[in-house]
């Protein structure tokens, strides 16, 4: 074999050229724990900030152990402490993955060190019940060091819930002689750490005593994130500068092609955090924000006349033939017309499941207009016929509509052309779509992502010396070398309505209007359609100038002075 | 304003943080020319090698004077000259954008320096017939400095035929007063440079002399490349890293979520280099390679039957639930049987197409089943309702199908659906589908792309001011400092019967399966089939350890003895 062929062969599993350069990167640390490859433990103490929802009351009752215990204060790591030794911690992926998960375990790692056990649970929370635990050692730790993905342990979406789920859990600990569980992941797994927690807070182990659960907060979303506490769930800007390269990309493809308008759809069906970064970071002619579009009541038409107005606008002034929409993945449930068409299609398609089944194939949009309300039976008859059968295709095992499968760049760029050809038909409109998702979860981490998640594994390692449980690990002080904080997990949760039943939950954080990052984006967006004044944030850098970056939108929400992050001294 | 605020509007305009530092970037330049920022003048003597194609008597005949002036010898780049002054130089780009169009323009300028004018002109070959020029100065050049996309000038397709079209040209010239034209195109553009070198060899200018035209090779696609003398065209590297970083993040997510095969079609209608590179960096469990599928005449069936036997094998192995397939744009084209098909489609949509225009939409597939062939007309008959819409579909102005359309991602899902419920109905198979294209072509270029189009713009000036005409400017020895080389068009041409037409054409350079890259592939891929052992490239780095790396297939193409590219000192 030539000299080469063995060089490419040595490169298979996760030994690239970057992989193998990027596991050498030093990544800082809080001032707090002193040093990367020796951090201390600290010890935590009181901000003064206490937490409360609306629920405050009836959480209090539910999670009477684990409130009793935190008060719900926040907590600051405060000082450096002597180590315990001898803890057993199960750390598990929860949910969709994201990049900087396996740094969240390189962090516990460096901090349990080894006079503690960090043990790996295969497959996430399923595999918690399965009781798949393997040891961690420190090559392994080394191996995953700054890769992206969930693919070290793998994850699922199982949540924990029932009686006998909890004891399943409960035989695992005791079998597994556990004494912590690290669950990373969004705002539901973050919720399922609190039930857990409160469930684990004692009687668990030979000596009466419990299991701590600590919660670190994932989801590219960016939904999970609490003013002040929690600058943003880690993920969030690795997916989002990854999506923002490839729309920048687009962007110049546009100006250099001079022929389509590209549609660009956005993961995140409940928040558009994700759709708002991207517009900072590149620009576009029109970015549609699924929380503005419901709190300002757009019909689906006026929504497709913010379109068609730009692709009028830029043609008239300028000749152009190009440009570019954002669209967040979820638009069409925040559009309160299609909402209310959604949710009265939900209540006529289980009340009719054997008539609509029963009914042929092309009578069944009749069947089910027939049936609906006035209003939305004229929308639904107007809507192109692939997004009907979509809006009555199976549900998902909640009942709901799987709204990921609605092509809603294919019907925006529809309806932009009817409407175009009505209004204006000598304005050219060609066009492309694209949806970015998948791509952007496991990405190797941003230097940012790097560099906070294992700073949160850290501080979950530090809470769990500290004995502490029923806490989401963060850090705050960005531009500042970075504070680790404890947020009580159950003054995050409120009650929510669920398919006819309350259940606790970890609100997600919506796109406000009066955030300003949303002021900001509101004050430029005309400038943006009316010509191209786009830039292009190219690759994420993990070497050089251009390496040190925190996300816009948080950068603006938290007022920070500039976009760099500061971590550590 | 806030000072964050101010500083995000002050990076609109191609000034992102990224876009800032990489015009910075120091680039390396081949020994001969001395310095980036003061390139020398250079001669070009033969390098003893004369190319000759199988039409080249035909050749010789229609390119009279430029084949008589060059020899069709290839020229090296061998001592540097003293400068010429005063030429008028107009650079454009044709076809679709590659990263690093903009470098060849930072390099001509850089070469000419100010003592020569350099003219860009805006939107193609139909931009040169319109005469759209102006002059580009040297803060243009540093403002789109290793910046990716065509968006300074703007590309069109147009390709100049008609006797009109070449006396526009004429006019133009004459009108602009230009001595050279630099054409940054593909391998269609290349051959219209060949045209247009023979058109304006002489009697252009007052003095009776002609118009200088030089090529510069470009195309993602990687199928202008000529083996010794022309590694690669410029845009392959980076449109193939940024597949390749996708393609190892979803990669990632399959053993993260442990749910889905993901099949990915990469762009590529003709040959199948890019998807080959891909594999090569990625190492997925499944790649298709067209140009391999042709030579093994393997049938739709076959195909499937690759991939269903992985999804069975990898489960049967490991439990494996995930995997991912790469597929090459072109595929169907290059199946047999479906090229048959379309090929009988096309004639006989064409001979019938009142008949088929005025049929039922719902009679139309028997219509045209009915006038087909026996195999042709079951081979139609059994594809799904949605490929035979695409393959019935309107033809381009070529009367050619529009392979792009067809999606053949989601067809490869469908029948590999069907065949597993038919042999292993056990067998668990989710899928996910991607069509990677316009994110790839228009990103900042690589280091190795920044640094290859900027010693072409230089070999391309060089080239002019040493009076030379007929050539494309390549760069060889990408391991040893890089050597600059003129390749005379006319040593490319061959007669390629197209439309009922003799043209000439430069072939697409197809990958042949017994290159070193495709071999190398061949005896890995049951590995990589057998379970996980991906890579995952990560982001194109511009600094740091993990920035200088040439593409994988051209390293073992041109027998090189790493990955490391050096070009300079």
């Amino acid at each position: 074999m030539s000299t080469l062929a063995s060089q490419l062969q040595q490169m298979e599993c996760h030994q690239s050229v970057f992989e193998n350069e990027v596991r050498k990167l030093p990544l800082p640390v809080c001032r707090i724990f002193g040093a990367e490859h020796q951090p201390s433990a600290v010890s935590f103490t009181a901000t003064g900030q206490v937490l409360s929802t609306r629920d405050a009351q009836a959480v209090a009752e539910r999670f009477a152990q684990t409130v009793k215990a935190s008060g719900n204060a926040v907590l600051r790591a405060s000082a450096t402490v002597a180590r315990v030794s001898g803890k057993r911690v199960a750390a598990l992926f929860s949910g969709g993955p994201a990049a900087g998960g396996h740094n969240v375990l390189c962090g516990l790692k460096k901090m349990l060190g080894a006079d503690n056990t960090l043990l790996g649970v295969k497959g996430g929370p399923k595999g918690l019940l399965q009781g798949k635990l393997f040891e961690i050692t420190e090559a392994d730790a080394a191996n995953i060091l700054n890769t992206g993905g969930f693919d070290f342990l793998g994850t699922d979406r199982t949540k924990i819930k029932t009686p006998e789920q909890f004891d399943q859990v409960r035989k695992v600990c005791i079998e597994h002689q556990l004494d912590a569980i690290v669950i990373i992941g969004g705002d539901d797994s973050n919720t399922n750490a609190a039930l857990l927690a409160e469930f684990l807070y004692s009687g668990i182990k030979a000596d009466g005593s419990g299991v701590q659960v600590i919660g670190a907060p994932k989801t590219i979303d960016g939904d999970l994130q609490v003013p002040g506490l929690l600058p943003i769930s880690f993920g969030f800007d690795t997916a989002t500068r990854i999506y923002a390269e490839l729309t920048g990309n687009i962007l110049q493809d546009t100006r250099s092609s001079l022929k389509y308008w590209h549609f660009v759809k956005l993961m995140g069906r409940s928040a558009s955090h994700v759709t708002l970064e991207v517009a900072l970071q590149t620009k576009p002619a029109v970015t549609l924000i699924s929380e503005e579009v419901a709190e300002r009541k757009l019909s689906l038409d006026a929504v497709v006349d913010v379109i068609a107005q730009a692709v009028i606008s830029r043609f008239r002034a300028h000749g152009h033939k190009h440009g570019l929409v954002l669209v967040p993945e979820g638009l069409i449930e925040f559009i309160p017309e299609m909402n209310a068409l959604i949710a009265e299609l939900n209540d006529v398609l289980a009340l009719h499941a054997e008539g609509f089944a029963a009914a042929a194939a092309d009578a069944r949009i009749e069947f089910v207009a027939s049936r609906l309300g006035a209003a939305n039976a004229t929308l639904l008859r107007k809507l192109p016929a692939y997004v009907v059968d979509m809006l009555l295709a199976e549900r998902d095992s909640h009942g709901n509509l799987q709204v990921s499968l609605i092509p809603t760049e294919q019907l925006l760029i529809d309806l932009t052309r009817d409407r175009l050809k009505a209004i204006a038909p000598d304005v050219p409109f060609g066009s492309q779509h694209h949806f970015f998702g998948y791509e952007g979860r496991c990405g190797a981490p941003t230097l940012f992502d790097a560099a906070y998640t294992f700073n949160l594994g850290l501080t979950a390692g530090a809470l769990i010396l500290a004995g502490k449980t029923g806490y989401m690990a963060s850090i705050s002080g960005l531009e500042n070398g970075g504070e680790p904080l404890a947020i009580p997990l159950t003054g995050l949760i409120n009650i929510e309505r669920r398919h006819g039943k309350d259940e606790y939950v970890i609100e997600k954080a919506l796109v406000r209007t009066s955030q300003p990052a949303m002021q900001y984006f509101v004050s430029r967006r005309e400038a943006w359609a009316a010509d191209d004044v786009f830039a292009s944030p190219g690759p994420r850098q993990l070497w050089g100038p251009a390496a040190h970056q925190m996300p816009m939108t948080v950068a603006l929400n938290e007022g920070a002075a500039s976009l760099l992050f500061k971590i550590g001294a």
